[in-house]
C-alpha cells in the first residue's frame, strides 16, 4: 500500500536530503524513520501492516538513504514512489535485523527516531549499540512536517473541504430518536463519499456525552433539546481533516445559545491570533481568554488545538508553554471548548493554515449553531 | 472502545495478577503496558486512537494495577470491562504524565514493556528515570498471552470458523477476468458477514504476484489458468482468524499440481509435529524437511508461523532456533509455502492448537486444491 497523495520520487528525495540538513543542525547524527506518518511523507511507503519484523528508513547526513526492510515486504516497498531514491537492505526470517541496522549507524551518535517507532526494536538498537543515543522526533525536530508546501496544501484544502461536505450532508439527516452510533455511521459513509479512503473518528456526542470531549459515539438516542457535539475527520489522498460543529436538535434554551456563542467567539480570537511569528501559545491564550472572561475557564479542559497532515494529530501542540512560532504553512486545529458535566458540551473546531499575512480557514462551513430536527 | 469479548473485571484481574506475578518470576520490576493487545488483554480497554497523549498500565507484583491516563480520556477508560480492577491516575494537557508515571516505579527497576509501546513514551521514561531499564515483553515475557484458556480458544474456534465460511463464499465467485483487488473485496466482505468486526488483511496473489508472499492485492486482472494465494483474516470479538487457501482457475498443469501437493503434504507434517514439549523450531523442521526433500527449500522464504490470539502475529514464533515449548492452549498458523519467482506460489495455512495429545485445527477446509472459475 502506497500512499495516493502525487508526489514522485523526486519530491521524496528532496524532502529525505532536508530532513537529513535539519538532523545535521540539530546535532544528530541521523534519523530512524519507522512506518506511519514519518515514512509515509519521506518516502511514500506504508507497510501493509506494522510487525514484529524490523522495517526502518535510516537518513543520515552525506549519505543515501537506506530503508532495512524485511525480504518479504521488499517487493511491495520496491512499489513505493519514493522507491527510487532509497537503497533497499532487505533482511530474512532468522536474521537479525539489528545488527545489520547498526552497520549502517555511528556507534557513537545520538539519532532522532519516530515518536511512534516500537519499544521492541529501539531497545533491540540500544542493546546493540549501546554507545547510542536517541531522542523522539516529536522532541528533536518537531516542526520536520509541520509546514506544508503548495501541493501538500492544496490536499489538506481538499480534505477541509469533502469534511465541510459531509456536514453539509449531515445538517439533513434526523436525529432526534436516533442513536449516536447511527448518526456517526452516516458521517463516516458521508466522509467516504466525499473522498475520505480513512475515516479516523466520528465523534457523536449528544446531551451529557457532549460533556466528555473524547467520548466516541454510543447507544445513547438523541432527544428533542440536546445539543450534539459533531467532531470528525479521516485521511483523503494522504492528508487530514478534523472539523467540530456542535449542533442542536430544537430550539435551544438561553443557556445553551450563551455557550454556543462564546465558544464561537473563543474560536474566532484563536483564529485571528495566527500569524507569522506569533508562539503557538498565543493562539491557546486568545481563545481561552474568551471562556475564561466569560466564567468558564474551569470547563474548558484541553489544550486549543494540534498540528495535523499525513496524520490527523501532531506537532505543533496549541498549548500554554509552546514557544515555537507560526510559520506559513503550518497547518492546525483551532477548537475551543466548554464542557459542563452531566450537562452538554460545546466545540467549535476549524483546521487553519498560516499565511503571509494572517491564517486561512480549511473549513467553511456555518461557526454559527445550526438547528437539526 | 472495548473489546467486545465476554469476559468481566474478575477474569481480567485474574490475568493482571498472572501477569505481574510472572514478571517478579522474570526477575522484573514490573510491566509497562500501552495501548494495543497487550492493553486489550489484561483490561479489555482499547482507546480510540493510538496518539502521542500517554496512556500506560502500571503492573507491579504485590501493587494494584495503575492506568495511567489522559483526564480527556478517562470516561471512556472507565467504562472498559477490566476498570473496575484498575486506579486511575488521570493527567490534563499541560501536565507530565511521565513524572506521574515514575512516582509508580521503582527508580531502578527493570520493567518489562509492550513491543509496540511508543519510542517517544519510553525514551520519557528513560530520561526522567535515568537508573530504570526495560526489556521488550517479547524478549522478557514472550509466553504472557500465549496460552489460551477454554473461553479464548472457544473464541478463537469460532473466529476460524468464520474465516472458513468466507472462504466456502468465496470459492463460489468469478475469479477469471476480474482483479485481484475486487475478489479482495469479496473476501472482506464475506469476513465482515461473518462476523469479523476488524479486517486486517486480504492478500490475492494471483499468477506471479503469488510469488510474492507479503502482496496484498492489486490491479492485476486474474487469468485462467492462474494460481491464486488467498491469505485472510482480522478480528471476530476480540480474537483473531489468519488462514490461506491456494485456488486455481481453470485446469492446473502437472507442476502446480506437484508444487501444491507439496506443500500441502508440508502443511501435514508440521500439523503433525505440534504436540505439548515439542519445540516450536521442530514444527518449522518438519514443514521444512518435506519442501527441501522435494527439491524447493530455497523457494520456502519464511518461517513456519506465528502465534496468534487478540492480534495475528504475535509469539511464540514457529522458526528455526525457537527452542520454546508448546504448550496446550497455544494457538499459532502452521503456513508452508514454496514461491517461484515470476511464475506463481503456493501457500496453506491453518490455525492450530495445542491440544494434551497433538494439535486441532481450527480452520477446517479442504487443503486439497480448489478450482475456481
Amino acid at each position: 500500500m502506497t500512499a495516493t497523495a502525487p508526489f514522485t520520487a523526486e519530491d521524496y528525495r528532496a524532502r529525505m536530503e532536508r530532513a537529513a540538513r535539519s538532523a545535521a543542525d540539530a546535532g544528530l547524527a541521523g534519523l530512524l524513520v519507522a512506518p506511519g506518518p514519518d515514512l509515509v511523507w519521506l518516502t511514500g511507503y506504508a507497510p501493509t501492516a506494522e510487525t514484529e519484523r524490523l522495517t526502518l528508513l535510516v537518513l543520515a547526513p552525506g549519505q543515501d538513504p537506506v530503508l532495512v526492510v524485511p525480504a518479504l515486504e521488499a517487493p511491495d516497498a520496491a512499489q513505493a514512489p519514493g522507491a527510487p531514491a532509497l537503497t533497499f537492505r532487505d533482511w530474512t526470517d532468522g536474521k537479525d535485523p539489528y545488527a545489520a541496522t547498526a552497520a549502517l549507524l555511528d556507534p557513537r551518535g545520538r539519532f532522532g527516531v519516530s515518536d511512534n517507532a516500537w519499544a521492541l526494536h529501539l531497545l533491540a538498537l540500544q542493546k546493540t549499540l549501546p554507545g547510542t543515543a536517541y531522542a523522539a522526533l516529536t522532541e528533536a525536530l518537531p516542526m520536520l512536517r509541520a509546514v506544508k508546501d503548495a501541493a501538500e496544501l492544496e490536499l489538506m484544502a481538499a480534505a477541509g473541504a469533502a469534511a465541510d461536505a459531509a456536514f453539509e450532508g449531515i445538517r439533513a439527516v434526523r436525529f432526534a430518536g436516533r442513536r449516536e452510533s447511527e448518526v456517526g455511521a452516516d458521517l463516516a459513509r458521508l466522509l467516504r463519499e466525499h473522498g475520505h479512503q480513512q475515516v479516523d473518528f466520528t465523534i457523536v456526542g449528544s446531551g451529557p456525552n457532549g460533556a466528555n470531549p473524547h467520548h466516541e459515539m454510543g447507544e445513547r438516542v438523541i432527544e428533542d433539546g440536546d445539543m450534539v457535539v459533531l467532531d470528525f475527520g479521516g485521511l483523503k489522498d494522504g492528508y487530514g481533516s478534523d472539523t467540530t460543529r456542535t449542533v442542536h436538535v430544537g430550539e435551544p434554551t438561553e443557556e445553551e445559545r450563551r455557550v454556543h456563542d462564546i465558544v464561537r467567539e473563543a474560536q474566532e480570537a484563536g483564529f485571528r491570533a495566527v500569524r507569522p511569528g506569533a508562539a503557538c501559545q498565543d493562539v491557546d491564550r486568545a481563545a481561552r481568554a474568551v471562556i475564561a472572561d466569560a466564567g468558564y475557564g474551569e470547563y474548558f479542559i484541553h489544550r486549543t488545538g494540534h498540528g495535523i497532515g499525513v496524520t490527523t494529530h501532531e506537532p505543533p501542540y496549541m498549548i500554554e508553554g509552546e514557544r515555537q512560532a507560526l510559520v506559513p504553512g503550518m497547518c492546525f486545529s483551532v477548537e475551543p471548548g466548554i464542557y459542563l458535566p452531566g450537562r452538554f458540551g460545546v466545540r467549535i473546531e476549524d483546521i487553519v493554515t498560516v499565511t503571509e499575512d494572517g491564517g486561512r480557514r480549511l473549513n467553511r462551513t456555518a461557526r454559527e449553531m445550526v438547528i437539526v430536527s
